[in-house]
Parts: C-alpha cells; structure tokens; sequence
C-alpha cells in the first residue's frame, strides 16, 4: 500500500454486521485524513429473488436480506470473495457467526496488511473441557495481529434505527483503542475503551446462560424481585467465572455496558430468555423449542451452558457456580425448575 | 429486663412493614434461647370498618388494611401505642414512612432497652442544601443507639407471598449483623450482610431519580438498548454520589441486591417509572399526575431528584452527574424528554 491511511474492512453482514457497518462507514468520513473512505465488506453471497446478493446490497445501499429498511452509507461495498473485501486491510471488524471464524481467518491469512490490527464482536466462546479459547485470541493467533472485542447492550435493530446505546471495547493497546473509538463512537453509539478485552468477550457469551435461568423465573411466575436476584446473581457468577479463569479480568468491567447493561437487555427481551420461558409454560424439550420458535436454531444460552459445565467439571468447581449449575440441572437432566431458585 | 432474651419491636404496619413483621416473627421462634417470642409492632391506629385496626390483626392475624390475603403469625402483635409497643425493645426495625421517623423516636427516647441496635428498612434521604442526613444515622442519634440499614430488591407483596430474592443488610458492627441475619434471612428472603450502611441506604433513595429516567425513555419508545444503558449511567451516578459526598461506600456495595438488582426492580415496574412514562406520553405536569395516578401522594423520584439537584448546585457539580441532572431538568425546567440522551 502506498497510502498511510488505514484500510477497514468489515467481515461480515448479517443483522449486527449490517448495523455496524453502517456506523463504520458513516464514521470514515469523519476522519478523511486518517481511513481510506471505502469500506469493503465481506458478504456471504446469496441468492436473493433470482440476483447476487452482493450485487442487490451495492445497487440499493440497503442489505435488504439481513437488515431491512436501513440505507447504507455509499462508501461501504459488498464484496462476495472474503480475500478481496480483506486484501491490505489495515483494521479488520469481525461480525460473524463464530461457527464461520477459523475457516475465514485461514482464507485471509497472508493478505491482510502486515500492521493490521483487528476487533471481534463475535458472540461465543470456544469452551472445551480442556480450556477455554476467546475468539479475539483465536483471530489474534490465526492472523499473527492484535485483536480487541467489543460487547454491549446493542439489539441490532435498535443500533440501526440510531436509538441511543452505549458499548464497551476491550483493547490491550492504547493506540488500538484510539482507532477503534475514532470507528464506532457516535452521539447514539456510545463507546468505552476499556483494557480488560477477556472480560468484555466473557460477558458477552456467559450472559446468555443467566438469560435461560431468567427464562425460567418467568416462567414460573415468579415476578420481578426474583428476576432482579437471578440477574444479579448471574452478573457475580459470570464476575467470578472470569477472576478464576483468565487474568486481569476485572470487576469494573461487569458495571460496564457489556456487563451490567448487556445483561439487563437479554434478560429481559431476548431468545433465550423466551425459549427458557417457553421451556416451563409449554413443557416440551429444547430441540422441540428451537424447531418450533427459532426455525431449528440452537440456542446460544443452554450450549454455552452445557460447555460451561463440561469445564466446570473438569476442574471440580462446579458446585462453586450454582446458577450455571442449576440451569444446566433444569435443561439437560430434569432438575425442577424451582431449583432455580431452591438451588442458588 | 431480668431475661437476656431479645425484645424484638417493629415499628410500622403498612404493606412493608406488614410483610417484614412476619419475617421477623417467623423466625424468632427459630431462635427461642436467643429472641423473646412475642413481637410488638407498632400499628398506626386507624378505624376499619368501625373497629379499630390494631384490634382487627390481632383477632385475624392479618393486616386486613395493607397487606390483605397474607396471614401473619400469632406471636407478632399489634400495639397502637408506640411507646407500650418499644418498652424494653433490644431490637427495633424501622419501617414506617420517613416523614414520621423523628416523631416517632422523640416519643420513643428513654423507654427502649439501653443496649438496643436498630435497623432503618426506611426509604428516602434526608437532603438539603446544607448536606444529607440518613435515617439510620437520624435514629441513632435520636435514641443514642447504633443503627443499620436494609434494601434490596423487595417488592412488599412478593415479598409476603413468599417468592424469592435478596436484599442487603449494612452494619457496622459485626455483632449486629449476626442479629439481624438471624431475624431477617429466610429460603425466600436472602441477606447478606456487609459493613457500607450508608451505601445501602443511599441506593434506596437514588434508585428512584434513575427509574424517572428510565420512565421518560419508556415514554419516548427507546427501546431496550437505552434502557439498559441509563439504569448502568444510573447506577454509575449512584457510586460516584456515594463516593464523593460520604466515607465507606464501596463499588462492591452497587453489585448487591440493594445496588443493581434494586435498580432493575425499580427500573422495570414501579411508579417513578410509570409516571415518568405518563409525563411524556400524556404531556402533563408531575403533580397532575400525582393525581390521576398516585391519589396525589408525592412521587418520591421527582422529589428526590429536585433535593439532589439543589445539595450539587450548593456545591457547584451539577455538571458531574448529567444523568440526575437531566431529569431534574427535564420534569422542573421544561427540557425536552430526548434529553435523557442527548445530555447524558
């Protein structure tokens, strides 16, 4: 590249992608001196009523499949071919579903610019009984770059309509964060740049095991002292799932958006709650749930919160997180869902 | 007093009150070496269908007035008299309006036990431009004793229906907290007991601003994302309130079921919220509202948000906490409702 500016390239153009692109874009031009004004976007391709979907998105500025209603800045292109979207790119924005990230990363590895550094606003953690692998290490580690997380309090939908939110970026180099700011912060995306990037990944995926166990308090009936006790006890189990796992986890992150804030949202709308309700009311199993209100979508909550239990076993420390615990008992091996509350 | 037994008093009978009385009552006789079983409490007389209301709980064992349905045990009894009723107490639970609370102490002074320790569950600061005043320290003073505080996320009648939560119990004195553990702490209602008294009162009074926040993003149809992100400014505000205008409070303190898990209750149903959201939606002013909606009692949020915009005016740091002082704004001065996000 012979240019000094910065190259960003976002991966990915789902509901969340498409949302956040449109916040990367518009935010570009307010640094001409600083970003190349193209934004490359990689987009799976589809067909979309007999077109490319690449090629829809470019003609009317709008992802019309995955976020519908909401006009894209001109200066972001869908590209189909994830080495071209990605070629020199200097800042790389992951926002994808996680299940896709190693095979991505692989593909791109090589053609990114050498300096680039990264941010992954994926969802999930890789949890293993051996070990727990964060996706930004995993992208970090493929890529040979540094790569920041952010998480938040941030439904899509609500992002890009530009209501007011606020969101949390964990990023261990200053100089990173100042770029990453510079990219997502506006007057309705508000952003903190914090250091502690593990913390901000943990929540982000454990939020979704307290969600079940908030589900399931629904419904019970149980009202909302009781939900407010589970949200509050998951935000300290998910506090300590992190000081005992990872270093330099730390407590201000959980009063962050992608703490507090985040758990606050999911708990209260949010699919998993939902299906864990749905689950007590209706008495089916899970998969039936998923077949029958997620179109056959695993739910993030109770996988997260099998994996969390493998690991938890391993170690022997099970009975020191009684929530995730509990959630997993009612869910998997037909504990009542009273102990949600019995058990904790 | 020739027993060592613990008198035990509570002093108040309204919907709180009521459902507190019979935790207390309860479990004294889980403790009889350690508590006298027969619990005074002190009830507001009041005619109830011609008879008199302190004669009507003792004949049905029920509050009939304010926490109708709910049986209470036979060892709590109803005294209208409120020295008869704290003669000879050791223990004293607060839990009556705060605009009662010195009156009742005046009278009170000289007839309780001379080692007796109190515990405030009373809502509310004492605010004026001059400084704060809590209720627990207000009680202290008065009768020369020590005094805790308790809250949490403790709607009275889920409470008394016996659905799970939490609440917190802040004491300075390790004995003391051992006491009220032991009176206060059911399967249903959990303590947990810490030393920052008065960063769990202040939660109990603050919440309330936050939730006339919370309430006017409701009324602006926000969404989700917002809500989330004023309840944590909120929560944020809190802390710093505590930490800047008293010793002892601790972040920790905010994590409790007093801090956030309170906030969430309180930011989620409750009145402050609901007239916040009708003061936006209706267009009318706060007190028109207290009419129509509230049987013209005083809406704790909107005042508290006025004696808190007045002590940091008298300090010039209204600027520090743009959350509380935007509400103050929005409901005295005429600022529009969208300022809750635009000025935070």
């Amino acid at each position: 590249m012979s240019s000094t500016k910065q190259r960003v390239c976002v991966i990915g153009s789902g509901n969340w992608g498409s949302a956040v692109g449109k916040i990367v874009a518009q935010n570009v031009q307010n640094f001409p001196d600083l970003f190349e004004q193209e934004v490359r976007q990689w987009v799976f391709e589809e067909d979309y009523n007999g077109e490319k979907l690449t090629e829809v998105i470019n003609r009317e500025h709008e992802n019309v499949k995955y976020l519908k209603g909401i006009k894209l800045p001109h200066n972001i292109v869908a590209v189909p071919d994830v080495v071209e979207a990605s070629k020199g790119a200097n800042v790389l924005v992951f926002v994808l579903p996680h299940q896709f990230v190693r095979g991505v990363c692989e593909k791109m590895k090589g053609h990114v610019a050498h300096d680039a550094r990264a941010i992954s606003l994926i969802k999930g953690l890789d949890i293993l009984p051996e070990g727990i692998t964060l996706f930004s290490e995993e992208i970090g580690r493929i890529l040979d770059i540094n790569c920041a997380s952010l998480s938040g309090a941030n439904i899509a939908d609500e992002v890009a309509q530009e209501k007011f939110c606020e969101t949390t970026i964990g990023c261990r180099s200053v100089e990173d964060g100042e770029t990453f700011f510079k990219l997502f912060h506006t007057p309705y995306f508000r952003v903190n740049v914090i250091r502690d990037y593990v913390g901000v990944e943990l929540c982000g995926a454990l939020k979704n095991v307290v969600a079940v166990g908030a589900g399931l308090s629904d419904g019970l009936k149980y009202g909302s002292n009781t939900k407010a006790a589970i949200i509050r006890r998951g935000l300290m189990e998910m506090r300590k799932f992190g000081k005992t796992f990872f270093g330099g986890v730390e407590s201000e992150t959980f009063f962050e958006s992608c703490g507090v804030a985040d758990l606050i949202t999911t708990c209260s709308g949010g699919r998993n709650r939902k299906v864990a309700e749905a689950f007590v009311t209706s008495g089916k199993p899970i998969d039936v749930l998923e077949q029958e209100m997620l179109n056959g979508q695993k739910l993030q909550g109770t996988l997260t919160a099998a994996e969390v239990h493998e690991f938890l076993t391993a170690r022997k420390m099970v009975d020191e997180f009684p929530l995730f615990n509990t959630v997993y008992r009612v869910i998997y091996e037909g504990a009542h869902p009273e102990s949600i509350v019995r058990d904790i």
